[in-house]
């Protein structure tokens, strides 16, 4: 009997210790079981320069230069989940979006680790250490923390919005600005999403989580690659694509046109064989205003609203959260490092159960 | 009985499993247990443009640049040891050059996390994931693959040495090329070493691993922070500072003249406080020769000799060691990712351990 209660108290200590991630209220404190961590590059070009390479008198001539990949980190967590997550951050970002919060606690890289997935985090061609690019770039110090402090809906420089999801303290908003980092060569959603393709194919099958500008090559990247199997959008902010000739007008806004893109009908039916979720935060203005900021959004959401009904109108499965009609108030651009990042990530989860992504 | 046997299975089973690094002696293959993982920026500086920012018309005016700060990324394992390894990229890198090797093995990174350090890999200043530059800079793709190839001691384009310790499989290759990432401001020791000060304010006492060009904003950082108990030089490459007086003659190589740096004698003394071990890898000429990607690192060598006998004159406690000359042959400039890098890896633990920093 004595011995039975030893075993069942084992087996519920080992159970709790065994090497699997240990579930954790405040989603920090537990160990995280690794079986592998790494890092890589995929995708890219090699650029050749004409003439013969003289190895002691060295010029550009008979020269090779790699660029245009992108480089990826990643890590996979014991009993794993079939499927990885690929996270793609968004513009003057690096993956360090998905990394600890400005503020210090866990971001999505380490929450969906803790919930067992693969985890890959890109720095897309020319950003952060894939910054070899094949066309030159000038990188000039643009002082740029006040718009984007409007810009990702943090409030209204200098003040907060009365309900942001981000923590108030002076080192958190230096942090958050310190993120920020160049693009190293033109942006060109094309060379990003053929490398993220290269990257699917070395994964396998797995899900895309996409930030805001990350939208874009999000979309043609699962059009590239049949292993991209679900996108999760926060915030998509450029690239919107539509089939020739069903393209919505262009929506003026304080901060500019948005226009959507064209594919062909046979491209854009790719997006249809995959589910997809988009996610918007709060303190969107419901009309036309001369908040830059806050306006920049409003047309983002319409488009997105359209783009939504337009693959479902062609046979997909594509929805759109706009967390405030959900009760979920205060989120800024960045959702996944927000205040209440555990219960997006919730929400995120609960998306993927439902499509069997998980 | 088939309780009991059952229960010491279990206990075995438990034993093996339970949330402690499984050693193994590939060194590969066991599970990493990690208490603790993140990311964030320190040191830097804040620009601000004269003005009164306009929220809805934003121009530079009023607004202020977050740049110049160093990035890092750390993981600290469980049962840690008491000082954290911090690692300092070279001169067209980043943090990746401590990660998973080109051949796809593991890097210093994880071999270290697996014997117990807290790792953190740092972007410097202006590089990588920390490309917001207070100072601009112009981005032209460079083809430096071959002349790479050479100065990197791979071999004499397009030939590999005989015994090098670098895999000869084409896309291993290819991922030693994109692992080179450029400068996003102009390169300044200063403001890497301040921040790799503020840097060692924040993690307490640390070793510092240094590589190539990293070892003088080393030594800078060594001299700005009485937290840097300890320094691993791997091939440094530039910024050999002496005493004011105590300079040794700059050195012609075929690659240019190397030319010593000078500090004060306080500052240059605060180096002899601390033990500081220097490797250099195979395939250095003994005489002058015209092979300019080799005789770049005869110099080199030559210098790191005359700076170790100052610092030992003056009381201190650094010693060079030329692998060849331990019978360890083959290394390239790159040495904790070449074939041999846990061998590698073993000197500096016995280093570590004999110096007490362990």
């Amino acid at each position: 009997m004595n011995l039975t209660k030893a075993l069942l108290t084992l087996m519920t200590l080992t159970s709790l210790t065994a090497c699997t991630t240990i579930p954790d209220a405040s989603n920090h404190a537990g160990l995280l079981v690794i079986q592998e961590q790494g890092s890589f590059a995929v995708g890219g070009k090699v650029v050749s320069t004409p003439g013969t390479y003289d190895n002691n008198h060295p010029t550009a001539a008979g020269q090779t230069l790699h660029g245009d990949h992108l480089y990826a980190f990643y890590q996979v967590p014991q009993n794993s989940r079939p499927l990885p997550i690929v996270m793609l951050h968004g513009a003057y970002q690096s993956a360090r979006s998905w990394e600890t919060t400005s503020d210090g606690r866990e971001g999505f890289q380490t929450i969906f680790l803790r919930r067992g997935f693969p985890v890959y985090l890109v720095d897309q061609p020319r950003r952060g250490r894939a910054g070899n690019s094949t066309v030159e770039a000038k990188i000039e110090p643009t002082p740029f923390d006040q718009l984007f402090f409007d810009q990702f809906r943090l409030g209204k420089w200098p003040s907060y919005f009365d309900n942001v999801q981000f923590d108030r303290k002076p080192e958190t908003l230096d942090q958050f600005f310190r993120s920020v980092t160049p693009n190293t060569g033109p942006y060109d959603a094309g060379v990003i999403s053929n490398a993220m393709a290269a990257l699917f194919d070395r994964t396998g099958p797995g899900i895309l989580f996409s930030h805001s500008q990350a939208g874009g090559p999000g979309w043609l990247a699962a059009i590239k690659s049949q292993n991209v199997k679900g996108i999760v959008a926060l915030e998509p902010g450029s690239g919107f694509i539509f089939p020739e000739g069903e393209l919505p007008p262009a929506m003026p806004s304080a901060a500019g046109a948005l226009s959507p893109e064209s594919v062909s009908l046979a491209e854009f039916k790719k997006l249809t064989r995959i589910p997809i979720v988009i996610y918007y935060g709060d303190n969107f203005p419901t009309e036309p205003t001369t908040e830059r900021g806050q306006d920049n959004w409003r047309v983002r959401l319409a488009m997105a609203k359209r783009w939504v009904d337009a693959i479902n109108k062609h046979g997909g499965d594509a929805q759109l959260v706009h967390l405030p009609e959900i009760g979920i108030r205060g989120n800024t651009h960045f959702l996944m490092s927000d205040l209440n990042n555990v219960q997006i990530a919730d929400l995120v989860s609960r998306f993927l159960a439902e499509k069997h992504l998980d």
